[in-house]
């Protein structure tokens, strides 16, 4: 029943999903930081519904599909979930449709909590104004034994980390320059005690790091 | 005779020899940085000038070998060569003591030049007050027709890197976060247009990253 945490990132640190706008909502350069993930069969399978039997089938997919097993429940904050972006839509439930990829309780960090939203596949999104260790064991309670992802955006990611909450941190690194936006590691420094680090090269030129803590 | 540089980065980007002091010449993180490079064979052979046959000789040492092979000339800037740490000693003369590892001319970036040192085993130290692409004709005309290395420190790599000065940069990255210093990456957005990118991951858990130029 661990915590894990997924991101995708340039080779300088920054993440996605940050800063989005109505026109952009992930940010100017998102497609270029998961074009790998975006390309797996897991992806286009699980996220976008496809049945072609199409995507990539190797290192990048092996991640893709570790990414959905095993998860309980979900925490992410409001820019995630859409709430800095819509932040006046009464009705807003989310980027993911009616139908969303999760199929488990989802857990999203706001200072102006709603009523909660079930929706299709089992996917319901709860809102709490909680500090990261209160929601952690709101979470940890909904997820029936199994594990809780801390699912993003990098502020919420850093917040867990800083604490010391995330088990099993895995980073996908594109190995590309963005040269500005929200860095994952700042003020993190010395987040390697206590974990093992390992790395890996995808086929697509992604560099995989993981930090389990020991 | 291409243009090459080769750096010990951290995984948030830092890089190594920032802010030296006489305590510390290369910074507090120095020796964590440069560890995998340090514990190579090769390095301990050409650098250390040990005679043992000890070390590694996986990834990391085929990067430290490449590291040595076919470089004609080299600029480094006033820091890296020690003149932050010792302005005011004119009988300064590097780091590596009388027998630097070099062995190449070493055309040094400062606005207070001094007279050239020669030293032992074809190193030779010329002082210059240029521009990069000025410091660059300069390096190449004494190369004798071998590649020329910008070996750093990382502000001295950044402003090649920024004038497109560099055709090969080698990054060893360390799995570790330090938190601050001086970023390879800053003002960089952009530097893997026109490169192909490959990366590939040592024993010791270094991420090599290499960008070459179309």
């Amino acid at each position: 029943m661990s915590v894990r945490a997924d991101l995708n990132i340039s080779l300088d640190g920054y993440a996605s999903g940050v800063d989005p706008t109505p026109e952009n909502p992930m940010g100017a350069d998102w497609d270029r930081l998961v074009a790998a993930y975006a390309a797996t069969r897991t992806f286009r399978e699980r996220v976008l519904g496809e049945r072609s039997g199409e995507g990539t089938t190797g290192v990048d997919d092996a991640y893709a599909h570790d990414y959905f097993e095993g998860i309980g429940a979900e925490i992410m904050g409001a820019g995630m979930f859409g709430f800095h972006t819509y932040p006046d839509d009464p009705d807003w439930h989310g980027w993911w449709g009616d139908d969303p990829p999760f199929h488990y309780p989802v857990f999203v960090l706001t200072h102006t909590p709603r009523p909660t939203l079930e929706m299709a596949g089992g996917t319901s999104f709860h809102f709490l104004d909680a500090s990261p260790r209160d929601a952690l064991a709101r979470a940890q309670d909904a997820a029936g034994g199994k594990d809780v992802r801390v699912g993003g955006g990098v502020r919420t990611v850093r917040a867990f980390l800083a604490e010391g909450l995330i088990d099993h941190l895995h980073v996908a690194v594109a190995p590309i320059i963005i040269g500005g936006g929200v860095s994952l590691w700042s003020e993190l420094r010395g987040l390697e005690s206590g974990c093992t680090v390992s790395s890996e090269v995808a086929e697509s030129g992604t560099i995989h790091v993981t930090f389990r803590r020991d």
